[in-house]
């Protein structure tokens, strides 16, 4: 994972921790450059930070399930994040992590990470890839679009094979999508990247004529380490009920593997809310 | 809920705390009774007394999200919950709980809690409950069975459409399952049962010939308080990948409402290991 240490790369640049305090904890700066819908600091981004932090403690290289529980909207700026290991075992490890944003917990993680198998996970079921245009023949999602506040669309591409309805004003009443993504400055995405990747696309819930949302709760399992190029994606909202709605994300590689799937559940706001 | 102090039913009497210890502990005893397949404490039951622990220690009555991951088997017999509230919120409270077996930490539990509204929950969209015959025409799961290891099968009643493959020694290759479950002794589900019950049944991945598995992550979504009666159940493994496999499961209560959903990661054992 040579990529990792490459600074070139908007996403090694802004996951990247800093010395660690009088306290133990490590700091760090959380970007501005991974904002979401509504201009909020993305929480698949600040999942990214706490799962590098348990990465530096644990003694296996790759994220195996990771939950997070978002507490507090974090600011861009200082922050900073407390660790402790809860289990060191022979095939997996344990650990916590809690990132403070002016001094307060935002999000607190608990990751299990392993080692994967070099070469081709084996795979007896999974799931299918979506039935995908290629990515050169699919519309990139933002092109022509303003999105300002979305930093994040600066980072990463999606190619789609149409417009989504919350995009053309028209939600569809069907909270799915299907789309192709990767880093826009050439990164390829790695086991450490497929967590910020599973929280990094608009809501479908956009499309049930939600406006915006909120992540309560986000765990995502990582099922092989991915084989560099496009992403292909699924995102479903299978509920929303009271004021709460759920996200299933799925991500296949370039190969066709399934690499990472994750669930969400997340608070419907209403325009005001 | 006056049914949650009820001492006459297994899973209250079960799923009980004792007084906290001069550490700020709970204190309570790990039953028997609700050992699942290879004879081992079922993880549900155990994310069921941490999130009794929440429920103490939070403002709000119902969980709403709750993730376990799994450290270290548990013994039944003593042991002791520590619990720390990491945020009281107007609309929700989060905390966490680390059940602590033969002196060493087993289980830990982030839970956030939440207040549902009276009466039935607004559901805009939600999966549909299976189409299952009525449960006095299906048949009981275990009838005729010997699985004198599995003292959950005492307190948790199944009814099915068939017998599954993996039952008559037929693995299907599907690894899917619907079903009725209900407690045996008459009590109804609560909120606070949901989390056990996500995991109260055979793990689907039986159908595919794997003899044993252990949960390493599990997430429960609590979506509304379920009306009594029989619970209709959905549960499926999408993959099963190197050594791990998901399985997701879905509870619909007597009205055809959707009230918990959950995920899991679990390590796919081999008959040895």
């Amino acid at each position: 994972m040579t990529q990792a240490s490459a600074p070139s790369y908007a996403f090694d640049a802004d996951a990247r921790l800093g010395p660690v305090d009088a306290d133990g904890a490590f700091t760090l700066t959380v970007s501005d450059r991974w904002n979401a819908l509504g201009g909020v600091v993305n929480g698949g981004y600040l999942m990214t930070l706490c799962v590098r932090a348990l990465h530096e403690i644990l003694s296996f290289p790759d994220p195996l399930v990771v939950s997070a529980h978002f507490l507090r909207p974090v600011a861009p700026g200082p922050a900073r994040i407390r660790t402790s290991v809860a289990r060191l075992g022979r095939r997996t490890a344990t650990g916590e992590a809690s990132l403070y944003s002016c001094g307060k917990e935002a999000v607190r993680v608990i990751g299990t990470f392993t080692e994967f198998d070099e070469g081709p996970a084996r795979t007896l079921i999974a799931d299918r890839p979506p039935d995908l245009p290629a990515p050169e023949d699919a519309l990139d999602l933002l092109e022509g679009s303003r999105l300002p506040a979305v930093t994040m669309a600066d980072r990463i591409e999606y190619r789609v094979p149409a417009l989504p309805g919350w995009l053309t004003g028209r939600p569809s009443g069907d909270p799915r999508a299907e789309f192709w993504m990767r880093f826009r400055d050439g990164r390829d995405a790695d086991a450490l990247a497929l967590p910020l990747l599973v929280d990094a696309a608009a809501p479908v819930v956009l499309e049930l004529g939600v406006p915006r949302s909120s992540t309560i709760e986000l765990t995502v399992q990582v099922l092989a380490r991915p084989a560099p190029g496009w992403l292909s994606c699924r995102a479903t909202t299978r509920h929303l009920i009271g004021r709460h709605h759920d996200e299933d994300f799925q991500i296949w590689d370039s190969t066709g593997l399934l690499v990472a799937q994750s669930r969400q559940l997340a608070l419907a706001r209403t325009a005001s809310s």
